[in-house]
């Protein structure tokens, strides 16, 4: 069987991305087998999910095994036509929603597409403020309002400052600015004046040199900014100042914009709305 | 039990991201009771696992109920700890793996920390090349390489064009251009012609007025561009451009920005990198 691609069905009545993360995150288990995925979102009738049953037959018959299907269909009538499919289902719902009521002594709603769906006003503008609050703070670009800040996060040039800013506004609502320590910042090595009164809220990030050099040069092929050797003074430059300024900091890399994000969280003690 | 709060713990190896998309997907079946969530992430040795169970038994002492645990974790003995708690546990990989398995016909790798853990560089770059597009496209910011783009996205000012396109790239590694229609546009009652070119790969964003409103008036209030005669004038233009040019456009009123995205994925039929 390995070697062989191995075809993956997202079934969904909302968005998709509920089993997209719960199938992606179970085959990542399984490094050696080679996968194709399709997602088939907004599945709310019998229509659709009928199509569907379709889509898992096509792929049926081009392969020479049955695909795997990940569904997060809350709706049963709806789930009884992807079963009669014949297929395996992995199914969010059928398994973990009837312990769960138990537990809670309470019946589910059973309403379809409630996760990434409806549109909460206050959270939707709490969320958008924060992506506004990131774009307006990206790179050092306005000093205004950092006390406003949850988090201002620190560190040279293309070392993922902006990725993670933007992350951390866009999946937990959170104000991060970010500031670039540029060469006139490095060699005071101490914080920049600017920044000491949020020290308390300052995060750095570093890279590994190599990494860095290859993002620099990408970027700008041949400079002296993207050589090995600026690369590396900046890099210590700026371990120096987080070590003087007892600033937590963290290496972005070899890890993902969501561990980054997540560690962040994690080191500044962030208090996510909700959480 | 209803109307009392009921503790939620997210367990996991990696960013906790996963175990909370799963826990919440299915919460939002249960509209009537109060969660209060934690996380606890980056459990990967025993000394943590316990100290999981300590906040556990914590979370048990105050509360009447016992706390619903998410967890994600892939490592048996670290599982085994969490499970010695006593609590009920809606695992993941002891519920989904061992079907997967047999039905892969292949040992799962039982790695820690896969999902949104290492980096690969290629796919870093990807999605970090596609968010500096987003940001160099935003609001039309720059006309340069829009033949690049995977999606333009037009609508007027405060539609949700810019958290929908960073969306787009953040989570599906798409290049998205947004393009705003001010007034000398709106006036053309046609496509702006530096637009033209492109025409295949438009979508429209619309909104509702009130919404559209109650969101400028809270960035300038009482201004001449935030009156309600002005919203519903834009929009009419707008929709107007949209029905001659045969551009196909979503109303993102009541929508979450996930779901903006993924209807556009789907009405534009983008491909995603890997899908």
């Amino acid at each position: 069987m390995k070697d062989t691609v191995k075809n993956v069905l997202f079934i969904s009545d909302g968005t998709g991305l509920t089993a997209e993360v719960l199938g992606e995150t179970l085959l990542t288990q399984f490094p050696d087998i080679e996968f194709k995925r399709s997602i088939v979102p907004y599945v709310r009738n019998t229509k659709e999910a009928y199509s569907a049953v379709e889509k898992i037959k096509k792929l049926e018959n081009k392969s020479s095994t049955s695909p795997l299907v990940f569904s997060t269909l809350v709706d049963d009538e709806l789930r009884e036509i992807i079963a009669s499919s014949g297929v395996k289902v992995f199914d969010l719902f059928a398994t973990f929603i009837s312990p769960l009521e138990s537990i809670l002594d309470c019946q589910s709603v059973h309403k379809k597409g409630r996760m990434h769906g409806i549109r909460d006003y206050d959270l939707y503008h709490y969320r958008v403020n924060a992506l506004n609050y990131a774009l307006n703070h990206d790179d050092g670009l306005s000093h205004r309002s950092l006390e406003n800040a949850d988090v201002i996060i620190i560190g040279v040039s293309r070392c993922g400052k902006t990725p993670t800013a933007l992350y951390l506004a866009m999946q937990f609502s959170l104000k991060a600015a970010n500031y670039p320590l540029i060469e006139e910042d490095l060699a005071k090595e101490k914080l920049p004046d600017l920044l000491r009164p949020f020290k308390n809220k300052i995060i750095g990030l570093s890279i590994k040199q190599e990494q860095l050099y290859r993002i620099r040069q990408e970027r700008r092929p041949d400079s002296p900014y993207a050589s090995l050797k600026q690369c590396k003074k900046e890099i210590q430059q700026a371990l120096g100042i987080f070590e003087v300024e007892d600033i937590p900091y963290l290496d972005t890399s070899s890890i993902s914009i969501e561990e980054i994000a997540t560690r962040i969280v994690q080191k500044a003690n962030l208090h996510r709305p909700g959480y």
